[in-house]
């Protein structure tokens, strides 16, 4: 088992990485120091890991909500449910709530969690590779409103993260695959010998090698939370970790929502960035083929779909009038290391755009 | 106009207190520095003072949302109409939330504001005596769940306080008087002088003297501030703001929830703390006499309702079982200086309820 402390201070908690860690009484004894426990999890984690997690948690008193898995149930509606079952199940100040699943089940209930008696705490027990490299470190948790993707929430760390890779045997294939983008995208913005070393165990990682895994995850997470630790609000050096994101949503919205997977987009969309880096002098050829190759073996999507760059550029909240330099992306000065600029030549970004999107319809 | 700044490093804020703050475009634009402002308030505050906020926020973008009036409406429901305003009216991360209204639109408000994007800024703008001394001060947003009052909710300080006292002049008198309860409990609690010079100037806040009135505002939120300021989330120190609580909750469950305003049931509940404290011989006779008698000039009542000791102990979330010793009590030490203690005899408890609530049913 490999441990990493993510320092916030007296908010800062410990990441636990491993195999069969929701087996292991001892873990989950140190993760949860509560005695009573409500843990939130979906309909599609609850009857393949709820039971396990349930015995590892012995001695104390234990209660679990299941809710309906998907993103459209990440909503203040599903919120009200989880606090219900607080309510409902008595649970006091003292109480921690798990969070058993993905990305949405953790950012549900660490709202929840966020927002009871004005604060209790979770701990995150994350079953997708996703969550266990992304949603683990950053303390942003919320909900989703009709006007907009996780617009109502508040940041509320955890007080510890179980990441036990053994979970990733049940995950989809491709969803696995979505998680690694979101590692590739770690070593393109911060490190580029991490990059290489992805590089080289990419069939250990693709075939769930324990050692592999755990040290992606454990990298991956550092890196987020060293990002993340100058600036936990969110107002700077934070922005880098959305490399990929402003042309993954112009994809993800263009193919229409759910058919692309959030992190295959962003797979994508990081192709393009490091290709608008290209032109600006940054990379070389051989940089962006070195990447592309690296989503291509991944199994990752790597060809945008044909909507012309104008219908792209205003799903990136652009129009022509206000092109250059008014919307801020993530580039790549070098392999290793992003840079968050507005200072681009319009013709660049139209010349990525038209390479990707096609030609102006 | 008096200013009052509360220190809590950055996230202080400035009150300021005083007559026609309102309709004062230079006070308004500095609490407000946001360029676009949701005023929150409701049915009843809306037609007396919405439109002179409007004119007083000149040169912004202003919106407003208005609320059913009452607690009953303080609920995610409502809650999630706020949000659905924000949404609605484009409001981004620069945005303000002022809250127009006494307590209940103040909590709702601030804890929207709280979640909306995880956290935008917000003013309030209290407009009963209660919200002006009390809720203006710590932080606490949130709303009721069916399980509990104030079961959902955040930690969120508002960026300033814009306290104009001619708003009481609209107040019902009944509600003036509750709210002159929890002005007398921070003299009880925190400053035997300022007891005596509620004593000295009751006539005149009765008659909402601009000068009386601004003291007394400013004088709580000084107190309520030092108090908060040592304990913010409330683990300590900040159990002394509960006075006549413990008590009150028992006489406002008893004759059922509305039947007595909660200052009204603060006022006899804190009566109800000096006649034990003085059954443990911190205080006189004549310090009782003291009490009761600004309680009875202040208009509210003294007399609780005749339920029976036991009853009344049970409201209190005790059974004869775990008497003494189990619940954490705010009793007075001596005038001026309370103290929170689950250290004293379960017979003089026994007396000061059987004297109050009479004899066991």
């Amino acid at each position: 088992m490999q441990r990493l402390r993510i320092e916030l201070g007296e908010r800062g908690y410990p990441i636990l990485i491993g195999p069969a860690l929701l087996d292991d009484p001892a873990v989950l004894a140190e993760a949860v120091a509560a005695r009573d426990v409500l843990v939130v999890t979906n309909a599609t984690v609850a009857p393949l890991y709820l039971d396990r997690l349930g015995r590892s948690l012995a001695g104390k008193r234990v209660a679990s909500v299941v809710l309906p898995d998907g993103e459209q149930y990440k909503t203040l509606d599903t919120l009200a449910r989880v606090l219900d079952a607080l309510v409902e199940h008595r649970m006091n100040r003292d109480a921690c709530v798990a969070a058993l699943g993905g990305g949405v089940v953790g950012d549900i209930a660490g709202f929840a969690a966020a927002c009871y008696q004005r604060g209790v705490d979770y701990v995150q027990v994350p079953t997708t590779l996703l969550a266990q490299v992304d949603s683990s470190v950053g303390g942003k948790t919320g909900v989703n409103h009709p006007g907009g993707k996780n617009l109502v929430g508040a940041f509320h760390q955890p007080r510890a993260v179980v990441t036990d890779i053994g979970t990733l045997a049940t995950l989809p294939v491709r969803e696995l695959r979505a998680g690694l983008a979101e590692v590739i995208k770690y070593g393109l913005v911060a490190d580029a010998a991490f990059l290489g070393w992805i590089e080289d165990h990419l069939d250990a990682l693709l075939g769930l090698d324990t050692a592999a895994l755990t040290h992606a995850i454990r990298r991956s997470c550092e890196i987020k939370a060293e990002i993340v630790a100058e600036d936990e609000r969110e107002h700077g050096r934070r922005a880098l970790l959305n490399l990929g994101h402003t042309f993954g949503h112009a994809i993800e919205t263009a193919a229409g929502y759910g058919e692309w997977l959030h992190g295959e987009a962003v797979g994508t969309g990081m192709l393009l960035a490091v290709d608008l880096s290209r032109r600006l002098g940054w990379l070389t050829a051989a940089d962006v083929e070195r990447v592309r190759t690296l989503l291509a073996r991944s199994g990752l999507p790597t060809v945008a779909p044909v909507i012309g760059a104008a219908r792209a550029l205003e799903l990136m909240g652009m129009d022509k009038k206000v092109l250059a330099g008014r919307i801020r992306l993530v580039l790549v000065k070098q392999l290793g290391e992003g840079v968050v600029t507005g200072d681009y030549p319009a013709d660049a970004l139209a010349a990525t755009l038209e390479a990707h999107f096609g030609a102006a319809a």
